[in-house]
């Protein structure tokens, strides 16, 4: 089964939507089986990132930030503003997908793994997620 | 099910690939499912993007390649010429594979995504890659 | 099915478990699917890189640590040792989870791909991944 989700952004950076995923792999009732989450979105992007200290996940944005660039002259694809061409780069930098096995009717994250979904844009939005859950 | 298909490349840069995924996909006639592609190479690279403006794909071409220059004195696998190496870390940072849930039939991507293989050798060539369609 | 493999690395850089993830779909008996392999740990990650000149995975390993250096002082999450940060951003650049199509029985790898997990952390660990074999 396919489970849309909608995840509220507020700005950049990581949102935690560990739960959301958590509740359709629930819904499925499946034991054993595979859950991938999908964003449907080219400027932001899904990362399992720690899920204990808030620092690492704002590090994380600044760092980036950092490296993609706002007004970098090299961008042609300006029309849409300064922070839609950082945004397509980042999203391919992270990752579109993401796919995790659920073991005993439970998606199979580590201890201090949390599934976040990165907004790249400075305005945050309604963000589109599909999950899967199959065999 | 699992497809083997060929991308024909020609030199750096982003080839989409949405329609002959898509092909896939219809085929196996799943209405709800998964698919899941991989490139079988470690020069080239997958990922969604815009498939609206060519511009956004050029300029991610662009960064990518100054940010993985060619020729750095700290590589020291050079035998494969002064792509190779840039080709694989670039490879690295974007994705080898990427798993796309199946919705009324179709692929679930968003309105503005498609999938494109991402050449990283300064020559192109027949890349091969798998798709697999699955419960 | 679901597999827990444990890696044992000893420092940074690539370590191949190709090996034991066509182990699991071996024992899995089946013939066409898709195995997926999910890291369980937030300063580790994966990736499928060449198999066949070790030079190729030095030079990643020292790339991206040239790109993701310690004590940036823009680093606030420092309470964990100074490669805590850089690992977790590490992680975040390459990949969590891997999908790989099972053609014939076996892993539908290419010739010269390999799957590695990849430590980020100075000290080696047990690293724990969980392998999905399904349809």
């Amino acid at each position: 089964m396919t489970k849309r989700i909608t995840i509220q952004t507020r700005g950049q950076g990581l949102v935690e939507m560990t739960s959301e995923v958590a509740g359709a792999v629930r819904e499925s009732g499946l034991v054993d089986g595979l859950c991938t989450v999908m964003v449907q979105h080219t400027s932001a992007s899904l990362t399992i990132q720690e899920n204990a200290d808030p620092s690492a996940r704002r590090d994380l944005e600044v760092w980036l930030s950092r490296l993609v660039s706002e007004n970098d002259s090299l961008y042609t694809h300006t029309s849409e503003g300064p922070d839609d061409m950082p945004s397509h780069i980042k999203a391919a930098l992270t990752s579109t997908t993401l796919s995790i096995p659920i073991v005993d009717g439970r998606l199979g994250l580590g201890t201090w793994q949390g599934i976040y979904l990165w907004e790249h844009r400075r305005r945050g939005s309604a963000r589109s997620c599909l999950v899967h859950v199959g065999g």
